[in-house]
């Protein structure tokens, strides 16, 4: 018998729409689905795919044993996550080993900053597992903003908002262009390091890019409050142009 | 009568298979598809497509005055460019008048690096415009090396290989991932930035990523002499990982 594929599919920010040609189709013909999501929610990318997965796959949702309840910085919070990874590898492996094909449905770009990385980085030794790129959460929201974000030689930089503050103050003035991800509840350290770096009156907030919620807001204009961990910052460079 | 629309569409790094279903949607039902290509060529953008486009379109080579020619800090160069970008622009909104829709292709996603920047800056107060973001080419490129590019709370630069070495060399110690672009007759040049920052030996390059004819190299292993234009260097982040 021969075994099966993990195949790793971005979805892209969420609009189905701009999906990848060889995702659709994959997750048209899918056996398995398997995705992350926070127990008991029914998880951002399974909501992007819904009704597009066959009436006959069987459903594999991923529980994530913590979120933000511990501290990255705390070992437990390392302890529980690696030991969850090493679980969903098992059941992934299981079903390749029985010869059937598993989709593990990726948010934006499986290779930037995803998930699935840590199952990839477990299975890529052990099953035959292929990733499929797609369009990165960032660049749904600088199309989103009605700007193009690097003209010429700019430079682009992409931060996370989970960096220390003057880290991010210190690596905004190094770049032309700025992309700030995961902010959730960084938002008042990130808007204090773009102030102290001089950009905080050309930076626009985009939540949930390109999917029907979405809001481009300057960020000056933008209410206070903790903002959705997957909204982007976003400061457009100003590069060459003819 | 209604204007037309002038899509600017994001074809991805080069395989159609990694077009988005919009992109591809779009393009098979288009009225007219334009595209820039250096004189004599058949164009990058326009190989990509090979087959999709409706017989019955009309196709609009957007014919560059200059490429390589006239060095960027000539006055020519910006002069000739403006020249060309204000004819297209011209052409592209005579036929949204008519009530046309035109496909404008773009290789990569449009808003990053692209050609077709300049013209969506002139016709974005003219003319109904609408960009299909896409896979950038950098994507399709750290895919192709089968390693992730970020994790954690890892820092991403993006360098242009036309900028001097020095700003090359010191970007590049300010990052855990880099990624640069627009190598060609820089290649030489970015080699000595990657070494001074200490990068040389975890670089790889990446040349047609996504396309048939793609390699994926380790730089030091890459043989001498000028690599194409589109070929994409990376180093990937180290950053946590559970």
């Amino acid at each position: 018998m021969s075994v099966g594929t993990i195949f790793g599919v971005g979805l892209g920010p969420g609009d189905p729409d701009l999906m990848s040609v060889r995702a659709d189709r994959l997750l048209r013909g899918a056996q398995h689905v398997a995705y992350f999501r926070k127990a008991g929610r029914t998880g951002q990318a399974r909501k992007i795919v819904n009704g597009m997965i066959p009436d006959d796959a069987t459903e594999f949702p991923m529980e994530y044993p913590v979120t933000t309840e511990i501290p990255v910085s705390d070992p437990r919070y390392n302890e529980l996550l690696a030991g969850f990874y090493e679980d969903c590898t098992a059941r992934l492996k299981a079903l390749s080993d029985q010869g059937q094909n598993v989709v593990v449905l990726c948010e934006g770009d499986p290779f930037f900053y995803g998930s699935f990385m840590h199952l990839y980085s477990r299975l890529r030794d052990e099953a035959p597992v292929e990733v499929v790129p797609a369009i990165t959460g960032m660049s749904g929201a600088w199309t989103a903003t009605g700007d193009p974000i690097t003209w010429g030689d700019d430079v682009l930089t992409v931060l996370v908002g989970t960096l220390p503050e003057p880290v991010l103050a210190e690596r905004m003035t190094q770049t032309d262009a700025l992309v700030v991800m995961k902010i959730g509840r960084n938002i008042d350290k990130v808007k204090r390091a773009l102030t102290s770096a001089g950009l905080y009156d050309r930076a626009w907030i985009v939540e949930y890019a390109q999917m029907p919620n979405q809001t481009v807001t300057k960020l000056s204009e933008a209410c206070d409050g903790i903002t959705p961990y997957f909204s982007i910052i976003i400061v457009h460079g100003q590069g060459r142009r003819p």
